[in-house]
């Protein structure tokens, strides 16, 4: 089994050109792609059709191409799109392929890119932002994990998720209001449980610290791989899980980290060093060249301070405050890393500590560039 | 002769509950006080009037203890507030105060910030734009240099100036286009011929380069130290001028470089050395505790690219390219110096490369940190 | 007792030279003026710094002609700006004035403006948004209306109220919440509560039907004259009440009535219908005339719909609810009414019924046109 | 030959769902659609993607009805799609089908509404905003005309139009200026130049009068009836054209008007009035039942004031003009008729006088409804 990446830019969020260009020339198949990341230059809020906009482009371009309906597309690959491309952003996708059969044997030594897909069981409102939720987001992530024959925990370094936040209606809001136990079914808490979920499944925290109560109460609990977002109305999580494993093959490797701030410069060269990486000013042409994917998330800390001075970022009714944050981390890891195409998507409980959150990147091996 | 800088944060627009502490404190006069810049959290727009509102605080703070009334203070003290926020940026206020008499010996080899201001007479509507207004702009800056008893034009590191845009009538400017020379009396114009003047007055272009038709044409001429802003309803253009100079005491000096574009940290790093700073991972707590002011000027590419890759600033209906390009370099230069106290302004015609511009950095000398 | 009134443009926040001509040519004395209403051109929202403005420039203007500091100003006069002039609002300043002493023998018919100015006591955290606030709100106003010598609770027109939200702790809160009896000191509960207690006092609601479980649960109980603000940091409740009295003289009389929704033109019709204006298409000139101030309070359907039909003010994360809603009604009086001097505030709970709210409109009597 | 009409309410700009249910139903064949117009939930500026989703979600849904392929169908359909429903605006589409043969007699008073498309040639650069642009659209017009059998200039109700604005290099451009003509090839020349075209086209203004010298100069020159757009990248001009002709049946008939001013309530009941509705206060359900379409420009007034009074629509750098127009001028007619589903264009060069623009009203006829 082999990972293969492909990145292209994009000229608006309907553009696929370059991508179909790559399937008329057979450069990989249809039928191979496992999934398709991307930056779309929306708002990333609720009023955000760029994502649907690029998602119904590829349905369009993989439909033909894998002998179903567009609306069948999203049941073979997984899309995983963010709003927002503030400040030097480039619009960009990043398609990850999967070629082969599973490996019987492994390498000795050399770990490569592998990728797994998987999805939680539906939730039912009352479940989201409990440990409902976190069990079985940890439980699914736990089959993927096995499913791609890592060796260790910590070589799962990216669980990208789409978190379930079910409908529900006035009624039982209401009456679970005043049954004492209301719905947390919301974005927020959605998030919260899916990373505390992550956390559970790698060890990263222990059983015994979750329980109800510490979901956006205790945030000292988090996850240092999870990024995710959640989407009102899907009745599950879709999961998409990035780790090194000694049993596939191709030139890609995936490390992480966990940045303290969204200024964190340090914490940036610390995961460039796992890939061997020694960050240089200005940016190494062959490093650059080694870069394939670069996933962060960022906050605007709550506390309204960032390194002891006050930042205005939530006080601003003008903007929001997630996409100054995006627009700052975005800033900061272009200027270091010298690539403008950066996939930070915002709002991190319980993802790395408050104002900070974790970073990942993906790279073409040091041997192979 | 000896300039001093205190630097405070403020919780709002018009806080100077700090400046007000040191002023009845006497840690320096109100009479020695040159200038006061800052940044405040509007919008840096049209209708940002945050800029006002601390000014007038700074007005009611100055006026019983110079002896004035309210509205005289601002011909005794330079104010130049620039709004815009965005991301990390921490509201904050600068003071440069001058003590004592002039030197009439110099040092042999130390120099210090010198720090002048002045201003160029009223301009006529149709001379804004044009050499008339580079012309007496670059005289105006010359007699302040000749004030400083500075030794070399290198010596000159920042030029901060509010430009003019006298009021004209819609009949002066009907009549000027039909007689085949309309008006080029507008913001994007008298800070293009504010910085050219600067760079014909610090010979960085040379005087047969300029005519009236490279402005906002030739980018390729341009001022490295420039930082110019411009006010309609102003007459003539305010002049705030930072040198080193062998005549002056204290403990400040003065840097700048050229920033090839909004990630340049390589930039950052070059005017950093010059004032014997070299930059570490993560920043050096002692360089941070030199640091007293941090200038520059930001754009957002026009070509719509940055590092060949392209950006979405100027396509944004929602957000001004001017809050993104602030946003960036902000950020690059708070990460990079460890500090949220940066002075980011924008647009920047003529004020070095396309898509870059200038940096100065104020700080104290090694020897007394 | 005579009541008078004063409105003027602004040409921006801080520009009162208007009235500072009318003061300086004795149109009234600056210790007869009860309070100033205006719209400044911010964006309403939390750092909207043009109430500030325009506030610290009435305090220069008012403190010399009190013969007090300017930060006394505002015990003599109440203030009470509203930002965001959203389409075609005009920034403009009313100035409500009282002159004389208090009529000992009411008119036998005639009822004329009547301006009382209060304050609750302060308010303790746990109190915002409970009966205790309500209570005490209903004490304060039946206080004013009592000193303003109303016969008739419905005499009451208009009450504005900058509502109290006292500062607390991080610990405060925690305890609190702990407890089982969290904190609910906020904008919205405030402004709730100020709206209840108006409502008790006036008897539009009767005290039994009031209890904490009601405040911003049950909206059909609302106030019909109430417009309450909320201001984190004020521990009391600033009121200034308008009501039409007996005892009153002047040329100046108010009427209100209550919107359905923000664009029911015929709830604007009713009110000036109070008036004995029949409103016309195009509107009246001499209706015009007789207007002096129009305050309304807009909020966007929560149902997400308005007269069944889906609007997107929610959904939108690039502008505000607050603005939009505020810019519809303030379209729709202006339209009707003729005028673009419109005071039109945002969010409305227990203001009216949902997704509409009060509207009064003070006019110069019929006669006197 | 007879015209007839769909409105349908959407819930995202994606939503095809009510269109697909009546194709499916066969209240209409999709051959018949001439064209389908609607309002969706975006920006209405250049990174406003939701017009291009509800475009992408129509092909899809006419590709396999028509036999066509999707990227096909708008060769064979026209959609005119605009973005921006701020405030109570509620997205929507409407549909127009025509059925049957070309009549060859006449009715003898009853005159229906007639749709016809039409298109230019294509436009070299120099030709946009000039006289070029304006005789050639004139042509395309009057064709159009003469194909609907319409008896008379004044039954041409409304003529929406997506202009051309032709791509073209930096070096055409520079070389077009150098010679002394520059290009005025943008937005701002093409609509008006659209807009003088149909002026021009239905004798509204003189051909004596027209030049390419008047264009974006003399706005007492303008259309009432047009209503246009203009794309960068379109050659030619897309035309769609509502009229009234004896020739045609159904049950709809089209007026038209001119608003003085976006707050103008007296144009908009005098358009109603040409279609046999006096329009009550609060609206007549009669009335309401009849409105099918609603079709407005709106602009701020360039010069800043509205009535007399200033507004602020120019100096707000948070929110775009064109945003407060629509939502005045939008909240104007919702309030007036009683529907929000009113599509708000903006810009009006040479579209109504100065800070007006051109209404037009579609309904069921009355003695239809």
């Amino acid at each position: 089994m082999k990972s293969r990446a492909f990145a292209f830019a994009t000229r608006s969020p309907s553009d696929v050109a370059e991508l179909a260009r790559m399937l008329d020339d057979n450069v990989f198949a249809a039928s191979d792609v496992v999934c398709i990341l991307g930056k779309t230059e929306g708002n990333g809020g609720r009023n955000d059709f760029t994502r649907e906009l690029a998602m119904t482009a590829l349905e369009q371009l993989f439909a033909p191409r894998l002998g179903c309906r567009p609306e069948q597309v999203q049941e073979r690959v997984i899309f995983s799109f963010s709003g927002g491309t503030e400040g030097v952003v480039s619009p960009h996708m990043l398609v990850l392929v999967k070629e082969g059969e599973p490996a019987s044997v492994a390498h000795v030594s050399q770990k490569r890119l592998a990728v797994g897909i998987g999805r939680t069981r539906d939730f039912a409102p009352h479940e989201i932002g409990t440990m409902a939720q976190i069990q079985e987001t940890a439980r699914a992530i736990q089959t993927i994990v096995a499913s791609l024959q890592v060796d260790d925990l910590a070589d799962v370094h990216l669980v990208q998720m789409k978190g379930a936040i079910p409908h529900f209606s006035h009624e039982q809001a209401e009456a679970a209001r005043k049954a004492g136990k209301p719905f947390t079914c919301d974005m927020v808490y959605s998030r919260a449980a899916s990373a505390l979920g992550t956390a559970l499944a790698l060890d990263e925290v222990a059983a015994e610290a979750l329980s109800d109560q510490v979901v956006c109460q205790d945030y000292s609990l988090y996850s240092s791989v999870a990024s995710c977002s959640a989407k009102p109305g899907l009745a599950h999580t879709e999961i998409l899980l990035f780790a090194n494993s000694r049993y596939w093959d191709g030139d890609l490797e995936i490390q992480h980290g966990v940045l303290q701030d969204i200024l964190d410069v340090h914490g940036i060269h610390q995961v460039a060093a796992k890939l061997g990486m020694a960050l240089e000013v200005p940016p190494n042409p062959a490093h650059l060249a080694r870069l394939v994917g670069v996933f962060a998330k960022s906050e605007a800390d709550a506390s309204g301070q960032i390194r002891g001075q006050r930042h205005t970022m939530w006080s601003d009714d003008d903007i929001s405050d997630t996409r100054y944050s995006r627009c700052v981390l975005s800033s900061v890891l272009a200027s270091v890393l010298g690539t403008t195409r950066v996939y930070v998507s915002t709002r991190a409980e319980h993802h790395g500590p408050p104002g900070g959150g974790p970073l990942a990147i993906l790279a073409r091996c040091a041997s192979s560039s």
